[in-house]
């Protein structure tokens, strides 16, 4: 363990050679991020902690903060770890005849959630955001950036962010009532079926026109387009 | 304490009059629940205890008990509790122009969940069925009886509980972006320009017509229709 720590922190000078030190780095580093997944999903982000993340991992603590900082930091990872294959979602929406764009997005949303391997980390992050607020907070500055922010720049609407989210916000509902709290027939459905059920109206807010009156009404601070 | 356990289970013979301990009891329901929505935020449904919700409330656990039984009925009377205004729902859908059931249903959601007051114990139960199996199992028994089932009723299409479920998923994927992730701009854009770009969507799938085919893809077990 103490070995990890002094191959990143002051190396120990020995016979080792640097080869088999940056080799094992990339294992640590997944260790680490695979024991923070099991850590956040068993214990909850606010009882998790670095110390029993590095011992899930068989790492020293110091090497833990030593390639992602914080609790907060390792939580961003892990996010980015389960999050990954979304991140191409913005490249979907111009790939593709305009007028399928929801279809595009619901089919890519039930692929990868239909996939219990991906799905179960997913389902600890959201578990994890959804239950305490700095969690939250890292959660949404992540998906803002890595995620609305490009979808909305591939967008050709007034308040594409806004747009993205209700979008997103459609697909996300969907996830907590199907995989999460097991409504039925939702739980049960043919995927297919939901993307059919859902395209047009995902459709809709990623390229429909804004609704009459165009600005929203009441004037809205923090609004995409002010 | 104890006087009030004493007063529902073997009453004593005391000069008390009856109209009191009557008086009394509503009193006590109400403070237990009120505590019990508290021992869920707090804790979560997992460590909450039936002795925690007592001693929040000033009564006997046998009270609590007595009232509700066990802990997963407390946690039900709460729910019912905190979602007692949206079980209105079902009356609004044939309570005006058909062409506006998605948008009097949207308008409705966000007159609720704006109002901090109600939005705080709903924000609670969420929190515990989302972070735990069998709080999701009570709470997906509760809303698929009181709520989407006698929606579906109202409804004149294919797969109504179906529809149902997939309209109440963009509304409260809404909720979780908006009041519990506070993804931006979605958290502070006015309600209204909000109900304006969504109700569309809702409206369509509380009374579109089914996809081309039908019959969902592939064979659906659990199937509204089957």
């Amino acid at each position: 363990m103490s070995d990890d720590v002094a191959q990143v922190g002051q190396p120990r000078r020995r016979g080792r050679p640097a080869r088999s030190a940056a080799g094992a780095e990339p294992a640590a580093r997944d260790r680490i991020l695979t024991a923070a997944r099991s850590e956040f999903a068993e214990r909850g982000y606010d009882k998790a902690s670095i110390r029993g993340i590095a011992k899930g991992a068989g790492v020293d603590p110091a090497l833990v903060h030593h390639y992602f900082g914080t609790k907060e930091q390792v939580f961003a990872a892990a996010i980015e770890l389960a999050f990954g294959p979304t991140f191409q979602v913005p490249e979907l929406i111009p790939a593709g005849p305009p007028e399928q764009q929801g279809e595009r997005l619901a089919r890519f949303f039930f692929g990868v959630w239909e996939n219990p391997v991906q799905r179960e980390p997913l389902l600890a992050i959201v578990r994890s955001a959804v239950g305490n607020e700095a969690a939250a907070a890292v959660f949404r500055d992540l998906i803002s950036s890595k995620l609305m922010v490009r979808i909305a720049a591939e967008l050709n609407v007034p308040d594409p962010q806004l747009r993205s989210e209700l979008a997103a916000a459609q697909l996300v509902g969907i996830a907590l009532l199907r995989y999460v709290i097991k409504m039925k027939p939702l739980a049960d459905v043919d995927p297919e079926y939901v993307i059919a059920l859902v395209s047009p109206g995902v459709q809709r807010l990623l390229t429909g026109d804004a609704p009459a009156g165009d600005a929203p009404a009441g004037g809205t601070p923090g609004h995409a387009s002010s």
